[in-house]
This record gives C-alpha cells, structure tokens and sequence, in this order.
C-alpha cells in the first residue's frame, strides 16, 4: 500500500525496487496522488536515498519517457549540464568552442524559473532563434554545424517533468538524490555519450555547501556509470555571480565577447575547464591537449564564427539583439575593496526587473538586467560606478549593502 | 511564503506563530495545498516540533473551530480520552463508574478506522441507541444522568479533521507532536475542565515505543497546564488486546461484565486506575480514597444501574444486542504456555470480519469479533480452544502463528 511505502521512507529505511515504481509510476498515472508524493518527497528530502534506490530511480524516470537515439549520427555525442546559477552563460560558450573542435552537441536546454536564467530563455533574446527543433531538425543541424541548442524535447522523462513541478511548490527541491535523480535521467535518455557536468555550489545556486556539491557530482558519475557513459565534473563558486553581466541580452552579449577573446577571468576560465574535459572525452586526448585547442579557437576567431553559424542556422541574427535604454547605476558608498557581490541577491534585483520568471507563465523582458563594472576583491572609490541597472528597477542606495560589501 | 515556511522545517528549524498561521489557516482557507500541508506534515513527523510550537499549534487548532462551554452546568466536566487500541472499551466502563460518584462527564467519541474501533461504533451495536446528541441534550441528560456520550460536534477544531484526514493517507501519523495537538486541541474546546488520558503502546497502538507514549503523555500534560486544565496520564500496554472480546457488540457486552464486577483482570484494572483520577481530580480527593469509592460502586450494582440509565437515556437498550451465529474455534497447536497473543493481528483478523471500517465509507457488523479464551501467560493443553471467531472469516490454522505463539 501507498500509505507503507511512505512511511518505510520516513522511518529511514530504503525501498525496493517495486516499492519505487509502484510510487513513481502510480504516480504518473494518476493513482498516487500530489500530496502523497509530496509527503514522500519531503521524506527523501530528510532521509535521503541509497545509491541502489537512486539508480532504481533514475531507471524509471528514463522509461516514463522517450530515449532518444543518436547513433545514427555516427559521432560521439557530448551532452554539458550546469546545475543552474546567476549569470550563468556557459552553454552558449562552451558549446561553439567544442563543435569546432569537432566534437558533436546535441545540447538540450531549459528555461527559467525563479532567481537563476535558462539557456533558452537566453537565446529567445535573439529576434528569431528557433528553439524548438524536431529530431529530423537536430539531425540535420549536428551534420550540418557540428552543435544545436534546442529546448527539451516534450516526451522525455515524463516523471520528471511531474516531480519536479511538485517539488518546486513543496519545498521538496533541495535533495541530493533527487537532483542527481532528475538531471541524470534527462542527460541518459538525450541520448548522450559523454557528460559534463557544472555543478554550482553557494548562496545562488541550487546547493550552499561544497561538500554537498562534491556529493552530487559524484553521485551522477556514478549513475553514469551505470549506464556505461563516462561523466565529468567541474564544481563552480556560484556565491558570486559568474562574469559581470546578468540578463538574457546581455548575458549573450558577454558570451560573445568571451568568444571573441575579448574578456579573461573567471568565467572564461569555467568555460575553457568545461570545453577541453568535453573535448578530451570526445576525442580520448588529455585535457591539457585539449586545453590548447580551446584557446587556440578562440585567440584565431573560429569559437566565434561557429557560435555566429549555429546561431544563423536556427534562424537568429545577433546583430539584432536589444538591451533596455533605461540605465540605472549604482555606486560604490565608500573607498575600498569590494568584499562581496551576493549572486542571490542580483538574482533577485534581475528577476524583479523582469529577466526572469516568478510564475511559470510570466513573460521575460530580454532586455533587461544587470552589468558588474568590478568583480569580488575589485578596488574602488567612493562614488565610482560598480554596477548598471537596464530597465525599470526599484533599486534605491538603500539596497546596496544586501547586494555589495566594501571594505 | 508558504514554501519558504516548508523548508524552514524541512531544516529542522523552529517555525513562528505567525509562520504557522500562516501555512495552517491557509490550509482551511484553501489557500494551502493539500501536497504543500503533506509536506510540510512530513516535515515535522521526521524533524518534530518545540513546545513552544506546539502550543501555537494547538491554540491554532483550537480557534478554527466553536469552543464548547459548560459552565452553565455548574460543575466540574471530567473528560476521559484512550489513544486508541485494540479491544479498548474502556470508556463504556469509566464513564458509567465516575458518573454514580457524582463526577460530570460529556464525552465526544468517535469512529473507528483501520484496525481499532471506535467508542461511537461499539455504541451503535446498541439499538436505537442515539449517538448524535445536541448541545441542549447534551446539557439536559448530563443534569439528569450525570453523563453523555456523544459523537464529536461538528464544527469543532475544523481543522483538525481536514489535517488528520490528510495525515492518514500520507503516512504522517506517527508524529508526537501533531497527535498532542490533535487530541489535546479537541479536549481543551469541548469545554472539559480536568482531563484523563490513556496513552497506549505496543503493536497495536499509535505508538509502539513505551518511551514516545510517555513523551506524548508529557507533551499533553504541558499543553493542558497552559490551558489550565488539570492533565493525568497512564501508559497502557497494547502489545496485547485489552480485555477478551474485540468486536464492537462483544465489546459491549465484556463491558457489563466488569461493570457487573464478574470479571477481574487488566482490562478492569485500566479501568479502576482511569476511573480513580478522574474522581480524584473532580473531587480533589486522593487516588486511594477515589479508588475505594470505585470498587464500591463496582461492587454495589451502581455502576452497572448508571450504565443502564446512561444508555436509556440515549434510547438504547443493551437487551437487544446481537452476536453472530456464526461461530469458528482457535485451538491451540501445542500445550505450553501462551507467549504472545498479537493485538494487531486480532485488530486485522477483526476488521477483516467486518468489525472495523477499510475505508471511511464502509459499513460496519456490528454483531461479528474475537473472544479470547486465554490471555498470555496461561498454561494452554493442545488442541484445546483458545479464541472464537464471530462471523465468516477466512481463518484457517495457518494464520494460528501470526496470532499466537505458544511456548
């Protein structure tokens, strides 16, 4: 019964395999209802799960959906899987640099909800970037350009799509297992061989705590394992935000200028770490081989001129790209060292401009957010600009120190 | 926001009055989910409650309903309330007891679901025996007869039937804290002034751990002391069934016979204990003094006559209680003594009879149940009867382990 199953999970104790699918799949058919599976949710929260349930888990989230099937592409396909954060750009990088390297990306991305940006939300800032491509369509396009980025494909992990609306009203979000669960499924049933995973760790992302990070990365490499594919992880500092712009428009006009090789630091350095591990597994090479040829695409303009062909050849044209005329800017209070940029809190600053989504339904203002003019550890005077508002904000001095430290 | 609520619990943290109204009136406002309360419920069955929450959350449970008052009668009001076991007719006895030594009792009872019954079931196996008193017959019969028993009034603690009916299908039932408030929350608005509670544990209790019985014991103790309402407790074992008959008309009539004092044993121990402290805390008399009176009352008849006039006065008559015809013998496997007789398997071979409801919509048979023979600790010859079974079960010798067990 229902009802025995829930409660074996909220004494601690592990479930088998049946317990699991008769919860998860009488679930997706309707015969388990939300507030039983929310009480079991929060359950897995506290009590957490086995690698066995976790595997068993994964394994019915792939089958309430459809695998996707590439090997008629007759090329190693490499999947790239941030675990979201502000700021966050790195799909639209990484993925140029690595296709012209050769190496073939099916890249399946999703939108935003809350404080943290999603890749397609991003790329819709482009007038007329297609980003819901039919399998014929990727098909066509990975020959053709070596990469697409698409939006999830509808039939995939069925459960997950479920669960995780649940989840995000039951507080049921923070979980190991379930992350793990839910991101793994969805890269094993694209259809990936190889994955890369950015797994973010801090106030702006999904998980505070390093070690919890490091947990879950290594979780998922297990469950890829499982299923004979080779995974990688990076862990990244998301307590600040990644590179100095945040907003869809401008996070691709950072992108750009990242490709370009116009911009060092720290989101350049992510990027450059993601690309060569996904290309050292393409390719069976070390990274540092790797490593070379990220740099050489991008110093020589081939990163960019790939990004601007995959962009072209969904029908986007960057050239069209608009940021809000609206400009706020914000100043630093006093002289001294910038301590902290709270990427929580600019998350918040950009999502109440209109860059992001507090219902699933809101509609996104592309062209608005939020450009850092100095990083954490930055040198500055009192009065100097740090920060442009674009778009209607209702930030007021009075907001600084929640965003900013000086000291 | 109501997420932001869950998953301070999820944490284990303490949430604020405030906090707690917010997520628990919204709750019988709609505003709440039922998959946000199941949560949240699951939250603090694993993560539990500080008394301080707990008595917001009993005054919460308390104001969502109509708060019952009796002063009008003048007197002390003396309720009574059992955790809820296998053959506990303890109430039917108490209640006729402290009535004839002139103690005030309004008693609201319930039904039962699942493996243990319900006072107002084993009433019912009573003709005409009127269980749906009003307020008006409530005061009229208590200033004639000196006590009622009466099912719940409905617009009580409204919240408390909403949550418990999600607690049952959520497993999040077991939860100290929750099960003080539930009880306690009702007790403090039926308007009662002392109040006596029988905490059981054992496997077929609530509770299985002697240990979180007393804890509840305690917790419901602190609860009433903020009411000022005077709190006793006793533990009571319910590894085994209480008394020999479970079955709602055998109920009734083991009940005559400790009222009729032709029956001695733990059964009428409970009950004397019970009965004791209810007199001692309405009288302000020592336990010993109140017990004497209740042997007295015991022996003399008098208790027997109350419970007479206590069911008449309800337009029952115990004349024409039925028992099935239908008769199967348990006999013992081997001549030992008998070491366990297991009161939640007589509570499923029970409701398996039809004695108890699956589902809150189902009828119950009223004339069908188990009579001991023997208790534990009996010497037992093989193949001599130990139980009878009333009514068409599908017992066979088989199942005579899972019951028993002879040493």
């Amino acid at each position: 019964m229902i009802v025995d199953i829930i409660d074996k999970k909220r004494l601690g104790l592990e479930l088998t395999k049946e317990e699991l699918e008769c919860v998860f799949n009488g679930y997706l058919e309707g015969k388990v209802k939300d507030y039983q599976m929310s009480s079991l949710l929060m359950a897995i929260c506290i009590q957490g799960m086995s690698e066995r349930e976790v595997f068993d888990l994964t394994k019915i989230f792939i089958d309430s959906g459809e695998i996707l099937d590439w090997s008629s592409l007759n090329t190693v396909i490499v999947d790239k899987h941030s675990t979201g954060g502000i700021g966050d750009k790195t799909t639209l990088i990484v993925v140029p640099i690595v296709a012209c390297c050769g190496v073939s990306v099916v890249k399946m991305s999703g939108r935003g909800l809350g404080y943290t940006g999603g890749t397609i939300d991003k790329l819709e800032s482009i007038p007329d970037f297609k980003t819901d491509l039919s399998d014929k369509e990727i098909y066509e396009n990975v020959k053709k350009v070596g990469a697409v980025i698409t939006s999830q494909t509808k039939d995939i992990c069925l459960l997950d799509k479920k669960v995780y609306a649940l989840r995000d009203v039951t507080a049921t979000v923070s979980s190991i297992p379930l992350i793990a669960v839910s991101i793994m499924s969805k890269k094993i049933a694209s259809g990936a061989d190889k994955i890369m995973l950015d797994v973010k760790y801090g106030n702006g992302a999904l998980i505070n705590d390093y070690d919890d990070a490091l947990k879950l990365a290594q979780l998922m490499q297990k469950i890829g394992e499982t299923y004979h594919k080779e995974v990688r992880y990076i862990l990244s500092d998301m307590n600040v935000p990644l590179g100095y712009n945040i907003g869809n428009s401008l996070e691709v006009i950072e992108a750009i200028e990242v490709l370009k090789d116009n911009k060092k630091g720290h989101l350049k350095d992510v990027c450059v770490e993601l690309a060569s591990n996904m290309i050292s597994m393409a390719h069976g090479i070390g990274v540092d081989k790797a490593k070379e040829q990220v740099e050489e695409v991008l110093l020589n303009g081939k990163a960019y001129q790939k990004f601007l062909e995959i962009i072209n050849n969904q029908g986007g044209d960057v050239n069209l790209l608009k940021i809000s005329d609206e400009v706020t800017e914000i100043r630093a209070n006093k002289t001294g060292i910038l301590g902290k940029i709270s990427a929580i809190e600019i998350g918040k600053l950009s999502l109440n401009l209109g860059a992001g989504r507090k219902e699933l339904t809101d509609n996104i203002n592309h062209s608005v957010g939020v450009v850092l003019k100095k990083q954490v550890m930055d040198r500055v005077q009192d009065g100097e600009v740090i920060a442009l508002i674009y778009g209607d904000s209702n930030y007021t001095v009075d907001n600084f120190s929640q965003i900013f430290e000086i000291n």
